[in-house]
């Protein structure tokens, strides 16, 4: 309804930040898939928080248990629920946020939905915290995916207008991706990485934050995969991509780029690569008419900057109407984009999961 | 499951371009609703191909007949069909693209999702007319968002460069979103559009088409609508939004533009104004963490240019497996942006109207 | 989300009784079955009106028109719908019940529902007539079972307390069912057809109806077939039966018998039969926890009288509250045994072909 | 997909009977809503095993510990998962049905349908053991329908053949519900429940099980609830029930007895009664055209005999191919009607509460 989402692999995702713990169900999954745990800890390892000063400082083992759906470490076919305890909260944090909400941040329109009943604690169901479910529901789906040779991996593509290389639409490849994958701040171009620590380091240092974009590409999908219209790859990526919190806007290929080309730059003519079916451009990001045409998918989204500052800002008190000053305490990301980076990657490894089983490929 | 959505109103679109009809059923829609066909019949002329030189030469009626679903003009609760008869069709038009797939069209990966039975005339089930029943659909919506206060409107926000005036974010209202919706090509900047158009004539004399972006504010969406995580505005605008042909990206409020922003210059802070709760900047368009929040809901997508051009371009013949100069004839927009926008900002209404459906207001 | 049905292909049901036409739209069939129109049209018939006096003497064609989905008589993956124009309709017949609602007639529930906007001509959205897409949309559906070994058939078990013999539940075959599925009114016993007969002629000479039961048996499925928990075949098939009108109730294998029984009477024990595991008893009807067993799938539905009859009944006045006696004139079944049979048996090839595509068969 | 159901409200079961847990995750519920956890427990309490010697002698204290979507005792409205921990677990009871599936468990075809990776202890995710989640998440729902004024209860209706006296359809009330919930074998008539438990007990002795029926009314639903077609009640209730191990029919009203009854005997009248429409009869049930009615909804279900029974069955050796003899060792009940009548009426408030939310009252 909300939490949920998939068209024939169901994941539903349940929990608030600083609530007894936040958790997945996936429901639909193929039995008989051996998942490999340290896959899956490496993974959560890239979305957890403390890691260094890039991200918040509260720190969470982040280990998901895994309550049904396994038998060893095998699916069994059956609903495969996963929890994470939250144990290291500090909700004291939050109680003067009823009365005054947070600039960007969920507070006020959940209140209203929810008739104050919301938890406001760490930003309850709305926090970024959330992405640890998605992210191992992705991780599980990660593994059925490299199975069918389809790898999925992304980099940083931008944060506060310093940006790195592009991935080559139509070159990337799996040994990029999964290189990508194993670093800490994953950049194609390594001195990007330092030119965006130091911006990252200036919001902190000032109490501020700062956005970014990630680009992502997922190599190794047949062609022919997705269904029609609103079952297109980029309906089911963009659907998913926007339940994690931060992200404002989505891009295929070429995307926003479009809006200067003329179709005959645009037009992805075809080639015969090696006897292979292929396109000599990947403005499409290898989908069409929302269907992959085999080349690489590719996409690009952008989070914007975590709303929690402890830079004094201005704001409205909600009881008394009247304007007054917010500083935020607690532990805040100053850039949620690497940690989001993670995120985003593994929840489109169940997006790419659900398409296959759509297609009968799983 | 694939031309279908809507989570508390379901629409399913069918049809092929070169078919007998193409169609939508809309089923739970409220009710009592007094239907205003004249109202409707300028939605789809908006859409409508055959206009002026902007667009494709091809001539349809496309007048919707209600098969069910109506008492008189009153919906009466039960499903609601519409069929658009097909009627100006040439599909000899498009015998040999069997061969040789039209670059940056649906043609190649539909023919392997569907093992070659897939409807190539006219593009079929992958073709822009299957906007004219999203629009239908979109218009019967606008009229119960209309009880409720609530106008969706939109402007060409660029076309081959050429930028118009953006929306006010904080401002825009019914009366400006109303009068957009008169023109046969909305812009907020009358100049703008002088130059679009010659971009777009530009195009055409050149047998080449073109992209551009369009801007859609939804107002007067009370505060608190939407779903959580994957049930947030944002997902299901996208998801929707990504079902019409040509759309490759959607960007919310500041989207790709909080890439540069700290956190103090992207938070919106909260304000009295006039004594209710508004925020000065609306960087987030109308969206925290999923939900409205009572600021205008503001987007941008972006239309590729129309992959059909009569300027020859090589591609490869899948038979031969060779180059091969294909030149595309028949009937087709240089620049599909107008006709989309009123497409998209059809399909909006009735996004919003399966909100509103959730949220118990209608 | 209410007059569609289907978890992995997707059935959408419109129209009303006497509106301008009643339809189906299947989305998510796969491509390339051809499909043989005069099979469809055989289906069609054994559920249409105006055959014999045991049903309505409305006549309708009933010729579904098929205005997308195929090209030639191939299914393309597109979406198919198919429409069925009403042409012999009397809408007059039905001015009075708005005041005075037909009893066990949906007429008083919907008025509520709808706020009194529902079309009543007919029973509207909620006639049997709504039927004839569900049988269209089953007879597709039959002919991809068939590719599969799979068949559906079925007989009037019983009508007025007069029973047929029952299918032998481990030894029904496809022979029998095709042998049954060519009869105008299937029974296993055809002396039971001349008693049933007679109770039907009884209840029409005196201006009543009268109800039955019908039983199902789908030979050919294969053993693991269906989805764990609300996604067994009992609740898929029961999903789609009670959508059926006059259906009020079904039972799977002994059903309400196993009321009686011991477990070790009860329990269907395996055996080897000819190399291959089969179960000497079959009181479970094929299904064990929701799956298919691989022994023949087998059901019964209960369809309550006709509720308009022309026989006088006091009602009540909703004007005047007070009592009145209601006549009800106009075309109806004295029995909707026999058509209701066609119906589910059809919608019940819909229903296996869905459980299919989740198993990945088709 | 599977274990989830729900259209406005989703729920999710998870678990197998002998892993880590079972659990629910509810998501859409309405937040506000303060649970009364002492009545949640007496629900589960009536579910539970280990009661008297009717049932299983293992025992769980099946206390749910709610993960997620309360902050205190009252709801939030994000999703609610409540976890119960499997503790009294004996899995080296079911190691030899690998080989030897139990006759008339789902054992065999569960272990085709996920290629024997399935959980086969205890019957895993097919166990009667999933129902205590389900009780859990209908008595949730039962506390948010008794704000509306809606009661569900119910009755053993039969056990081995020895009836207890129906609900009278239409007098049925609130009162007589809320008696019969507090019973621990609840039957209209005393003299009814020591005839059935000498059934039990002689089932119990001779190492066999027994079958029988439950009973249950809804009281208070007004009319008009419910969608058309396959979103019928009975549609809603059926897919659900059918999700409970052992049930295998289900009749709403008059139900099969339809089959010997007249339209004028079968049709309900409708009266003045003190002002308000009611039916002097309900073989209806309270459902017309798949809408509540106003008058109590009433439905009868059929649960199979216990099929693990101790006592010695002749069955089949997979491995061999050769038949052998199995007597099912481990905790048993020889009944399951009376702990099935507690799930099934919780069960039933889940998809009230989703028929409510549909029509926009809750």
């Amino acid at each position: 309804m909300s939490s949920n989402i998939g068209k024939y692999i169901s994941l539903q995702i349940f929990g608030e930040s600083h609530g007894k713990a936040i958790g997945a169900v996936i429901d639909g999954l193929p039995a008989g898939v051996e998942l490999n745990f340290d896959k899956i800890a490496e993974q959560m390892a890239r979305r957890a928080p403390g890691k260094d000063k890039t991200a918040t400082p509260r720190k969470e083992d982040d280990i998901p248990e895994i309550l049904s759906g396994i038998k060893g470490s095998v699916t069994t076919g059956a609903p495969l629920c996963a929890v994470i305890y939250n144990t290291n909260t500090r909700s004291s944090d939050y109680s003067e946020f009823e009365a005054m909400p947070r600039p960007s941040h969920a507070d006020y329109p959940a209140s209203i939905r929810f008739d104050g009943n919301n938890d406001l604690s760490g930003s309850g169901h709305f926090s970024g915290r959330l992405t640890a479910p998605m992210t191992f529901a992705g991780a599980v789906c990660r593994q059925i995916l490299e199975k069918h040779g389809i790898t999925v991996g992304g980099h940083v593509y931008s944060i506060g207008g310093v940006g790195d290389t592009g991935f080559d639409p139509v070159n990337v490849d799996a040994e990029q991706l999964n290189g990508l994958n194993t670093l800490a701040f994953p950049t194609v171009d390594k001195t990007a990485e330092e030119k965006m620590r130091e911006k990252i380091e200036a919001a902190r240092m000032d109490g501020n934050s700062i956005g970014g974009t990630v680009e992502i590409a997922v190599v190794g999908l047949p062609a022919g995969c997705g269904d029609t219209m609103f079952g297109s790859i980029e309906s089911r990526i963009s659907e998913a991509l926007f339940g994690v919190p931060a992200v404002k806007g989505i891009e295929f290929g070429a995307g926003f780029g479009f809006d200067k080309m003329l179709g005959s730059e645009a037009n992805d003519r075809y080639v015969n690569k090696d006897g292979k079916i292929a396109t000599v451009s990947n403005n499409n990001g290898g989908i069409l008419g929302g269907l992959s045409n085999g080349m690489p998918v590719i996409f690009r989204a952008v989070l914007k900057p975590t709303p929690s500052i402890s830079k004094p800002q201005e704001t409205l008190n909600l009881t008394t109407m009247e304007a007054e000053t917010l500083s935020i305490k607690g532990r805040h990301d100053p850039c949620v984009v690497v940690r989001g980076l993670a995120a985003i990657e593994n929840l489109v490894c169940f997006v790419i999961c659900d398409i296959l089983k759509g297609n009968g490929i799983i």
